[in-house]
């Protein structure tokens, strides 16, 4: 019963955490909340064999990281501190307590570099191939503060996009082993007022898009001023796409997309924080783009990546 | 791309609900806690095609219940009410959109008998099995009104052993339209003072086992006392092992095993609560049934349902 060693495993492994009145290996976790908890965030991702990754390409190691980062990534998008997550595998029958093991403490790793704990989970074996389920929950602070979390719904026409990182051709590497923008975010939240704000999963364009039209504005990018990845680079020499195009639509970058009214934008540009403006959310609801060849401004087309 | 219309879907059906301040469609939910969360419980549960449930046999309506009464059930053996749920689902690629709405439909309604709210999830296809996964957050009371959750560890020599239900046989029916014991855990948690508990899903020998394990202690059975339900009896007609051997090993019967000291034991079954008393706790380790044949008590193998 490999579900059985491995949880006693996990038990084994449990250190006192500040925070966690009650680890893995009861029916539920508890966590003690500092001061006491006045909002809550919550999300949840899943990655499987084949999807979002390739057991046959990939290490336990990338896979646990990429497990819990993508989760990593929301609460990055959302603004928020992450603090406790809960982990779900379903494993190949073919796996062994030592692979078992090497995947947990892969998550484990990424998660102890964020602070965040993981306080339980579910392990099963099945004939299927590796999912890998995170559940994370952040401290979304006070209402009393104002609203202290980001959502995709409240930008502004005139809000300055920016964008962290460099985008385009993630599949080389990047979706994989990308950085989540925990620490970016919080630095943001901390000294800036940010009015919407989305993580790279789809694309550029659809996720942005999805800000757009939940905000009820349309946007212009710039075309040259998207920073464009060195793999865009190099998969556009196989692809017949240009790089901006991979910048556009390759998706899975998980960089953070944010609006920014002018004035905060041009005081995070000028503090060296390291985003890039890209473009501007509009009053009307038109996805434009700024072509740099002839400086027109055309429509762009929304897609984004499909596993 | 179905996600995408399962999710606009989802949001079209987000209805104002009290406690959520962002619910599905962003980076992540966040709820508002009334006056504020001191303890959190949190605890995950997947289940899986060819594991948990066959979608053969199983209708999306069955499936979707069990999705998130297994991880009710938690909560219920925790003894904390449940407030919240995230659900992650991995849809084989013929699932329709009519599918995924029934899905989420039966989960839906489950969590409304329970006053919860579906926060957030995630929705992917791909080539393998159905696999719906959730995790629920609980509200575990505070520090300052003592342990106002149960675990598995405190369990004490003399504390009287309580089941819910009956058991045995869930295979026929009850694991996948069993009622978890919330409203039940609830009461008994309002009312009495609990020792240590957990639900049966392993089987009775070996949940029972960890509590033991857990606290230190070992226990004595009355095999005659052990409440054996119909499905017990029909799969004994069949299986060469007697419904008692279902009733102790069969697991899946998501009932909670109960741990109390004698006098709230004897005012929760004077109360009329449908609990049954089937034996004690000890202070040596010894796992023991009493035989009800020769009135002998002999040491209980302890082994459960492996999937």
């Amino acid at each position: 019963m490999l579900e059985r060693e491995f949880v006693d495993w996990l038990v084994a492994q449990r250190r006192e955490q500040s925070g966690v009145k009650l680890g893995i290996g009861d029916d539920a976790a508890v966590l003690e909340i500092a001061g006491s908890l006045p909002q809550l965030a919550v999300s949840t991702d899943s990655i499987a064999d084949g999807v979002h990754f390739q057991s046959s390409e990939h290490s336990l190691s990338q896979i646990g990281h990429k497990a819990i980062a993508v989760s990593l990534s929301d609460m990055a998008a959302m603004g928020v501190r992450p603090l406790a997550a809960t982990v779900s595998i379903f494993a190949p029958k073919s796996f062994s307590l030592t692979e078992m093991q090497k995947l947990h403490l892969s998550i484990q790793a990424t998660a102890d570099r964020f602070d965040v704990t993981i306080v339980g989970g579910d392990t099963n074996r099945w004939d299927g191939k590796l999912v890998v389920g995170t559940t994370l929950i952040g401290d979304a602070g006070t209402a009393t503060e104002g609203l202290s979390y980001w959502t995709m719904s409240d930008a502004k026409a005139g809000d300055a996009i920016l964008v962290s990182g460099k985008l385009g051709g993630s599949i080389l590497n990047n979706h994989i082993d990308f950085e989540p923008r925990v620490m970016l975010a919080l630095e943001l939240a901390r000294r800036f007022q940010i009015n919407a704000a989305t993580d790279i999963t789809d694309s550029l364009a659809l996720d942005l898009d999805n800000i757009a039209t939940q905000s009820g504005c349309g946007f212009q990018l710039e075309g040259d001023t998207i920073p464009i990845s060195r793999d865009a680079k190099t998969c556009s020499q196989s692809s017949g796409r240009s790089p901006l195009d991979h910048a556009l639509y390759d998706g899975e970058d998980f960089e953070l997309i944010l609006c920014v009214a002018p004035e905060p934008a041009a005081e995070i540009l000028s503090a060296g924080i390291p985003v890039t403006r890209i473009g501007v959310m509009t009053s009307d609801t038109d996805k434009l783009i700024r072509d740099s060849a002839d400086c027109e401004l055309r429509h762009l087309p929304i897609k984004g990546f499909e596993h």
